[in-house]
């Protein structure tokens, strides 16, 4: 199949969702630019959907449409196949048959990858094909060719992501229009950026995948997802909000990943972060990576994460890369190293008990003498000391907040400090918990 | 030389100063992770350099010092030639003799690649082998890979660029310290940031060199650096900082490069651009690029654009791609097509005269009845409206500054009109005019 005289690139594309019919899109409108800069033609021969028949919108003369898989997947004349069907089953077995047929893939499937990602990079290097999936994490943002390419000779120190776009449009509107987090997601899910189930979405479940494929790259070994501390948005409170603002922070849902030399600190949850940093001004459905090298320093890579063109143009990305390396013509050792295969090592995640780092508690107590005593004692107790109070209003008899900020402390201490501070018959609700990290980019 | 059961890289150096130390250091001190990561060893063989004998403070045991470049050069074993002496002459040769001798190459060298890349990357093409130089342009932003891989579907509809550290470090320092130029000129001079002869950063050459990098990726085709136009930053007085900041903009040198579909605009000069524009907060000695894909929407690349290990961080990812074709084993067809040599045509850009944006102009008027009716009439005449207007205070029979901001207005007419305004009695200093961008991301 791989020819070096081969002028033409044919393409299969299993799945005629969103993002397929924008690949079919971008490769007709900008099929003779692409042309002239691969030297090649790329040539969208079929697609496979179960539904073909309903109009996506864009032309499909000179295709073939069909409901099969087989038909593209078992046709000797593609080259490359793409998957954007999403899900783990039939998903899975696509990618291993166009794989096992010789075929270089490209997929979007971040789920897939976070869980099955060895099975397939194995299978692919075995049979020495190439898996493109830069459109599987940040859509449009290089993070991929970056941490694959440009920082290849760097020792990640840490990347701080924005990866779901729509998590990011809630906290977005939340801070910028005073609203509560199940209007605006109402609204997200009426505007189609959120989907009817949006547990993907605001349990971070969507940002996890995507981070632990960021780990794959970046320490070049394999996460177990549920190692991963994992927290979404959905308590985050207006009131929060507000009171991060005061405080100078933004409250971002971030991936985290630092390097501890031996250990890798990964987690993900609501974060606050302050207001002139980078990440901060990353809105609306906009993702970003800020990641610091020890060599590069500081490099922030932002756009749009997801969308049908933006994903579009990730995955034509991937198409361009591998038909490069088929003109080029076999070569005598396709079966080269890959980041992802370089070694099957799992990665030492630190513990998540012995995270350290500050925090933002919001406590609901009565106000009553000696609460704020009583809340402090249990706190140096458990070696956490406070770095600003806030105290606001009082209600006879009522809870009022009590808003605290810590310097670095263990994640285990406040976690049992917490527990002890939510047992007192003066504190009627459970304490709010933000995590927040200082740094300045 | 390209040998798949290779298992050494041999690098040869030539120019050991800043970077080159950068790279040996990087190479020593991440060697382990990047032969891991690459599956070879990266071993560097020999540096030349005319000073051979001052320390660097790095080890160079086991390599070939030499002031001899032929020993690089003409070293059958080498198979990439990094060449960091900067400069048109001897690099030109060296580089050239290096790909006539059947090496890859890696440089940083965007002076001589904005003048004589041409020339490099067909010797190149016609030898097979590779020319790497993510580091020429935005040090650790990895803008080359962005334009000829992840973006290579798109059509670019736009770049904006701060790509001189220098420059906006000056301006920066400036708009937040209220210091005059030539102070911050001279501090920057005495902590190394600003070369004793301060104007390739200063004057956009510098910058130029990097756009016409940048437009040959982005639109395949060669330009003339004389066709550039291009202003530096010499002009830019505090006033203008602070009346820039009153209108809700900050003042910045960009790199811009506009796609209007039969020509290309493309210009170098002080921007003001709003306040809350994400290039607007890139501070410091730091580069960024907004880039607008047809596909691909808003990306925006954010990192180091020079230093000793940023750029070693590119010299060396550079190395790294290279040396993974070169494990890959001969190829049928070596000679692929690059973007920058796709097509040799030249791009027809947009006559500076035709340009049409916004502009600022602070007039120096004398405090007389009329003056303002006499340079309005003018723009007026010139087909230039004024959008806002801020006259302050008022000093007897003296000059007093009148700020106008003006609706989109053509570069000609401007330029015509502010020949007439200067030559009026009652404005007895040349007019400033900054130009503005008021896209958002």
């Amino acid at each position: 199949m791989a020819n070096a005289s081969k002028k033409t690139i044919n393409v299969g594309l299993i799945g005629f969702g969103t993002i397929g019919t924008g690949v079919v899109k971008l490769l007709q409108e900008n099929g003779k630019l692409i042309e002239q800069r691969v030297g090649a033609k790329l040539n969208l021969k079929s697609i496979a959907d179960l539904d073909i028949t309903t109009s996506r919108g864009v032309s499909v003369m000179g295709k073939r449409l069909t409901s099969r898989t087989d038909e593209v997947l078992k046709d000797p004349d593609i080259d490359i196949v793409i998957e954007l069907i999403g899900g783990y089953e039939p998903a899975r077995s696509f990618l291993l048959d166009a794989i096992h047929m010789g075929k270089h893939v490209v997929t979007a499937n971040k789920a897939l990858l976070a869980t099955c990602g060895d099975e397939i990079f194995y299978a692919a290097r075995a049979k020495g094909v190439q898996v493109g999936f830069e459109a599987s994490v940040g859509g449009t943002i290089p993070i991929i060719r970056t941490l694959r390419q440009a920082l290849v000779g760097d020792r990640i120190r840490s990347i701080y992501g924005i990866i779901n776009g729509t998590a990011n449009y809630i906290l977005s509107k939340m801070a910028d229009e005073g609203r509560s987090f199940s209007e605006v997601l109402k609204e997200a899910q009426s505007l189609g950026f959120a989907e009817a189930d949006p547990s993907f979405d605001i349990d971070g479940i969507d940002t996890s995948h995507k981070l632990a494929i960021v780990l794959s790259l970046a320490y070049g070994k394999k996460v177990h997802l549920k190692d991963l501390y994992t927290e979404g948005i959905s308590k985050i409170s207006q009131q929060d909000v507000v009171l991060a603002k005061e405080l100078g922070y933004r409250i971002k849902l971030l991936a985290i990943a630092i390097n501890r030399d031996h250990h890798v600190e990964a987690r993900i949850h609501p974060t606050m972060i302050p207001l002139d940093h980078l990440l901060a001004n990353v809105n609306g459905n906009f993702n970003a990576f800020h990641i610091m090298g020890d060599a590069s320093g500081s490099v922030f890579l932002y756009g749009q994460g997801a969308g049908m063109m933006p994903t579009a143009s990730a995955v034509v990305s991937d198409l361009v890369d591998i038909s490069k390396e088929i003109l080029k013509g076999p070569s005598g050792n396709s079966a080269r190293p890959d980041m992802e295969v370089a070694d099957s090592e799992e990665i030492r995640l630190l513990p998540m008990d012995d995270v350290v780092t500050n925090y933002y508690f919001r406590f609901s107590a009565l106000d009553r003498t000696g609460v704020l005593s009583k809340i402090s004692g249990i706190l140096a107790e458990n070696n956490i000391s406070i770095a600003s109070v806030i105290q606001k209003g009082r209600k006879e008899g009522g809870a009022v907040p009590v808003v605290m900020t810590t310097y670095k402390a263990r994640e285990k201490d406040v976690r049992e400090a917490l527990v002890r501070i939510d047992d007192l018959d003066v504190v009627p609700d459970r304490t709010i918990r933000i995590r927040i990290e200082d740094k300045k980019l």
